[in-house]
Parts: C-alpha cells; sequence; structure tokens
C-alpha cells in the first residue's frame, strides 16, 4: 500500500485527460450447457494495466472475462464470458477511447453448434466441431478511426518472430511479447517481456507485473505523445 | 459462525472412525499449453459436504479440481487438474475410506492428442478429437471391496428418470439429483435435491448448499449403519 502511494505520488500523469480500454482475462465458450472451452488467463496483466492506466490519470474501462480479482479502484468494469459478449462490448465503448490495450486471452475457436442439453456420455470418442471466433483486436484496429493498439502475443517457440507476424497481420501499434512456459507468462506474478512496434523494441523485466504494466502505461504515454524512441 | 457452531454442538458425531473422501469442482483437460476443456463446478457442494463429514466425526479426504475455495477446517486436500489426476488420487487413498462422495464435475470427454504448442489461428473452421475419460465413480463403485458411494446427476431434462439411469449404470448405492438451469443447480448457494437409491427416495430442500451437506452426511451416516428407511 505504501508502496502504491509513493509510486502514484511520484508518477507522472501521463494520461490525464485520455480515455483507455483494457480487455482482460479468458473468455469461455459454451459446448453444452455445463462444458465450455476456456484458458489459462488469470486476467493478472491486464488488471494491472487498468490499474497503472488509472494512477496515469485516464478513464478506464476495464472489459473482463472470467477472473477471481477484485477491480482496481476508479476502473469502470465490464464483465462478459464469451468472445461475442467481449466484441459486443468493446465496440460499444471503444470509439471514445484513445489507446486500446487487449490483453484478453480470447478463445481463438468456439463451439460451432453449443448444445442445449447436457451432452451424455456414450462410451465413444467423438468430434467437436469448432469455428473461429471474431479477432477484436484486429477488428479494433482496422476501425475507421483506430485508438493506439496494444496486444500481447503468448507464444511458444520463437517468441519474436512470432510477435512480429502478429504486430503487421492485425495492423496493431504496439506488441508485447512473452513467452509462455513453466513459471513464465500467464498466471504468474513476475514477467519479462520484448514490446515490438514498427522500427522499434524494447525490453522491459524481469519485474512484477504491477512494476511491468506501469512501464507499459509510460510506454503508451509517450507513443500517443510522439515520443517514443526507438530501441 | 453461531449457527456452525450450534449446529456442530447439536449434531451428532454419526462419522465418528469413519473415513470419508470426496471429490469436488471441475476437471481441465488440456487442448494445448494454454487451452482447456472445462465445465461450470464452483465445487461449493463438495467442499460443502466434506465440512459436513468432518464435523460429523470423519477423517475427511477432499480430492479437488481447480476451484477458489477454503479448505474446511480438518480436511486434507489433495488438488487435481484433469480427470487422469483425480483418478489417480482417488484409487491411492479410498481403500482405507468407509464412504465416497463423487461431486466433481468430471471432464466426460477429453482431447485425443493434446498439441504441444499453442495452436495458430488460420482464420478456418477445425475440429476437435475428443476420447472419453474413465469414469471414477463407477470404478470406485466396482472396485473390490468398495466403499458406500454416493454420486450426483447434475441433469437436464426428465432429471428424476436420468438419475435413477445413472444408479443402476454406474452400480452405485444413493444418487443425488438436481436440475441444471437457471438459478438452479451448479454455482448456486440454496439447492433442492432429491436422492435415490435402490427401493427408496427423499427428497431435500430447498436449503443452503451447508444445511443439504449436513442432511446428506446424515443419511449417509444412517445407510452405513444400516438404519437407512426407504422414502
Amino acid at each position: 500500500e505504501l508502496v502504491a502511494a509513493v509510486t502514484e505520488a511520484l508518477g507522472s500523469r501521463s494520461l490525464t485527460g485520455r480515455c483507455v480500454m483494457v480487455t482482460a482475462g479468458p473468455t469461455r465458450e459454451p459446448v453444452d450447457p455445463v462444458r465450455y472451452l476456456g484458458n489459462r488467463s488469470s486476467g493478472k496483466t491486464g488488471f494491472a494495466i487498468a490499474a497503472a492506466a488509472r494512477r496515469a490519470g485516464a478513464r478506464v474501462i476495464l472489459v473482463a472475462g472470467p477472473v477471481n480479482l477484485a477491480t482496481p479502484p476508479g476502473v469502470e468494469r465490464v464483465d462478459v464470458q464469451t468472445a461475442e459478449e467481449m466484441r459486443y462490448a468493446v465496440h460499444a465503448w471503444v470509439g471514445a477511447c484513445d489507446l486500446f490495450v487487449g490483453t484478453a486471452a480470447v478463445a481463438d475457436y468456439r463451439p460451432a453448434e453449443p448444445a442445449a442439453g447436457k451432452v451424455k456420455r456414450d462410451g465413444e470418442g467423438r468430434t467437436l466441431s469448432l469455428v473461429p471466433n471474431p479477432d477484436i483486436l484486429a477488428e479494433v484496429a482496422a476501425r475507421p478511426k483506430p485508438p493506439l493498439t496494444m496486444g500481447f502475443a503468448a507464444e511458444t517457440g520463437d517468441v519474436e518472430a512470432n510477435a512480429r507476424a502478429k504486430l503487421a497481420s492485425k495492423g496493431i501499434d504496439l506488441v508485447v511479447a512473452n513467452e509462455v512456459g513453466e513459471g513464465k507468462g500467464f498466471d504468474t506474478d513476475d514477467n519479462t517481456v520484448t514490446v515490438l512496434w514498427e522500427g522499434g523494441r524494447r525490453r522491459l523485466g524481469p519485474a512484477p507485473k504491477t512494476e511491468l504494466a506501469r512501464e507499459l502505461v509510460a510506454l503508451a504515454a509517450a507513443r500517443l505523445d510522439g515520443t517514443l524512441q526507438g530501441g
């Protein structure tokens, strides 16, 4: 609490007058009334960024999937379950925002036809037909007057190459690359990330998510103000 | 707290000297390193039964999937993720138990071949091949010297008929039928259930899960003692 108070007192109010939207957490895609496809996002990164953006003076709208986290003070929160619900909430309010930070681990696929009743066990194998979900981040970047867009790339394998590909394919401004694996990435408190943009890069951490969140917000604020230097 | 203390003081120690195993919560079946098939079990029912069995004097072993619940005082807890992990934990310790209460919403199916790396979005539909999971409750009932077995049937449609079918097909002693739907069953605090056994039935509730748990434990204790009357 003391550290937070001191950080706030010393920190710049670099986002005063700005609106920031953050998506956070997983989505759940129904298979039937009791089963779903989910993913292992804790939502900690997004909640930390929402809190940091609020401390930097912004109005913050947090669109959250099912997580067990308290809403940061002063943050406006919209709770959703599925990718389609998240998409609807995002487009309803993102037009007023200067910065969009997509930390949510939106399910890439959902069951094609969720069953109305619980599917019975029959001892046989079966297949589940999946259809692609909307790419919310790419949709936001493709809006007529898009906000500055920051995405996250939770990758295995060649992390930086995959993240650079995401920067180009989604048409976003900043991508935060982190490696997923034992003790790294989602559901952990400490993290190291590389921020990539057209013509630049910066490595941040290892640091707690709260400190990384503050640095990511400061970096985005510098980009909004046109003062971000290439790495 | 006061109500709990009074209940404990007044309640019988009907399970003194007994060992009770309870499974609780959902299981998570990996699709790849970040995605999984899950289900909407909160684990509240199982944790309430574990607490009630402990208050009734039993040694209690609670095998829990991923939930956000505190371990009841005096209960021994084993945390697992997948159905296979739950199966392993159950068979490791159930031999010493007099009563097995299977409240866990074990996934009926798991992905046939979990991917080692994160599966990339490609804009196309795809299918996920699923294989049946072990039926842990039926396996316990089929052991050479099985404990008394109590299962739960979270059903939509003709609840009682489906539950009676489960009683027979799994070879268990007691089945607790509850209807899943808007405001009923999983993830709610209040509940109405029907307990079915060969030649009998009893309706319990509506009541809070903690009270239902106490009544279910008392009913199982009566059956263990040979004093349960048919409904």
